[in-house]
């Protein structure tokens, strides 16, 4: 069995689409059991008969917002969905946690309340962004800006861990978010970077990847600085929605394309399916003592679910284990 | 009348579609003169006697290759296309250069042969990409990475003098490429630009812009380090063409979406259109004593056209004298 804590308080929808995410992922796994936190009043009431076995709730009486200031918040608000959402994983009655919350609030309790993993310099937010070929993890995505090239190896070698093991790709291969293929380009950073994953035997390193490559699967994992990964990953949200909407418009012009518009729909639907983040559940915060998954602010009911069903892979394939182990061998 | 030297030997359509382009701008503007620079067995009676008036060919013996390192190339090829063609644009005998060749070298080439203008720290390599409400300039896209806070500043300057004078919108938004708008957030060279950009009472400055609000048009004028800018200008182009790619696909799938598929074609391909980044010319190098365009490797004669075209507005608006008062003002 896994257990999932759930931050039952955080993002746009909830709790309703939380608390149905939840639902969804007992209905889905027999194997799992969810913790809802969040407040009484919120709550109480809301467990189903169907699920009482298997869900239950701890309430916490305060809620972190987005627009409070992240280490303030944690600190201050020990009763927050997230503070005790996240004890709960520190404890041991969780073996994850679950929060479409603030992202600042969620990167900070990971690091100051779940802990890392010794040796690990730097926790990396890691969402599975979909491409042609399926799906490759941006890493990192983080609060952590302006990386060093150490942080940049480490990220390397954990999302490599993330991908072998939680998602199943053998011999992931790695590469380096650049501005061209040729060995003399790129920043500082990434030239110094550059030779040490080339002497990393322990990873499938593949060189630079420029970010017109992301999109068509380039690469496995792409390793970038946390600043230019967020970059990355909205407007990879951003330039999506804006492109879908045209097409849309496209679709609804006239008479003659809504006809047109009814005998694609369906084939449609399905091939954008795959290019839909929220299939994917949310973003792993790598390199803590217990599993910490991000989900996006908007979620609905869909990437909860696959959310918490991200979280029974983690646990099983005892991703934090792994990362320990090689984390103490190098 | 503007004169433009148009490389007749870069990008992966040479010579065929960039003398197309250039014949095409010829009929559409009246106003315009193209100078062909390229080899003389390439260029030899392919001037029809159509354009003989105002297209001229100036013979150049080398070529300048993509895989070749740009100041070596730049510096020992003394008779190659750009080489010649930046020539004739500092000699006074072109208002511009348009090349659809070896990035690096029209970037090198443009500092060493065409020059700064005093008090231009960097030149600035800014294409203009496709939004939601029309057009944005991506400024720094360049081969320069890791620029100070006082190189953004300027970018932030002459690229609202660009979007004003030669694109034609007034008071244009000034963003900086940020992670979170709020004040806090950021790497530390956002850090330091944020309060100088706040400072200029010459531009119209919004703040930050997060990646996602790009497609949206969230700014007019997109200030960001040329690392950055290279990411995001690449992922815009890949991502189109995935999704484009995945919504192909979908038409194809059978009988019946084929027959929709022929119903929605016009409309969808007048929406796409100007989501297209051909529509809108090369990316100019800004800050230099001339115009320099840099158009796609993979351009066909439409952009060659309106890099073409791009040329009179800028030569019209004296680009170049505006900014070199603006400089010694400041």
């Amino acid at each position: 069995m896994v257990t999932v804590a759930l931050d039952a308080m955080g993002g746009d929808y909830s709790p309703e689409e939380i608390i149905k995410g939840a639902f969804d992922a007992l209905k889905k796994d027999k194997d799992i059991n969810v913790i809802l936190v969040g407040k009484k009043e919120v709550l109480e009431g809301k467990i189903t008969e169907e699920y009482k076995d298997r869900c239950s709730a701890v309430y916490a009486t305060e809620v972190i917002t987005n627009e409070e200031a992240p280490v303030a918040a944690i600190r201050a608000k020990k009763d927050s969905s997230i503070v005790v959402g996240m004890n709960l994983v520190k404890e041991g009655k969780a073996d994850g946690f679950v929060s479409a919350g603030s992202t600042g609030a969620v990167l900070v309790g990971g690091q100051l309340i779940v802990g890392r993993i010794k040796g690990i310099l730097r926790p990396a937010l890691a969402p599975l962004i979909p491409t042609e070929k399926g799906v490759s993890l941006l890493i990192d995505c983080g609060a952590n800006v302006d990386a060093r090239a150490e942080h940049l190896v480490q990220f390397a070698r954990i999302g490599s861990l993330y991908m072998e093991k939680v998602i199943g790709i053998k011999n992931p291969r790695v590469g380096i978010v650049n501005i061209g293929a040729e060995e003399e380009k790129g920043n500082a950073l990434v030239k110094e970077t550059m030779p040490l994953l080339k002497e990393c035997d322990d990873i499938n390193f593949i060189g630079s990847v420029e970010s017109r490559e992301i999109p068509k699967g380039g690469a496995d994992i792409i390793v970038c600085e946390a600043f230019v990964g967020n970059v990355i990953l909205k407007l990879y949200e951003g330039l999506g929605s804006t492109l879908l909407g045209k097409i849309k418009d496209a679709l609804m012009k006239n008479v003659f394309t809504k006809i047109g518009a009814m005998m694609i729909k369906s084939s449609l639907k399905e091939t954008l399916k795959s290019f839909d983040a929220s299939e994917y559940g949310g973003a792993p915060l790598l390199g803590l003592n217990g599993l910490v998954v991000k989900a996006h602010g908007n979620s609905k009911a869909n990437e909860i679910c696959n959310s918490i069903l991200q979280c029974k892979s983690f646990k099983e394939e005892a991703l934090s284990d792994i990362i320990r182990e090689k984390m103490t061998k190098n």
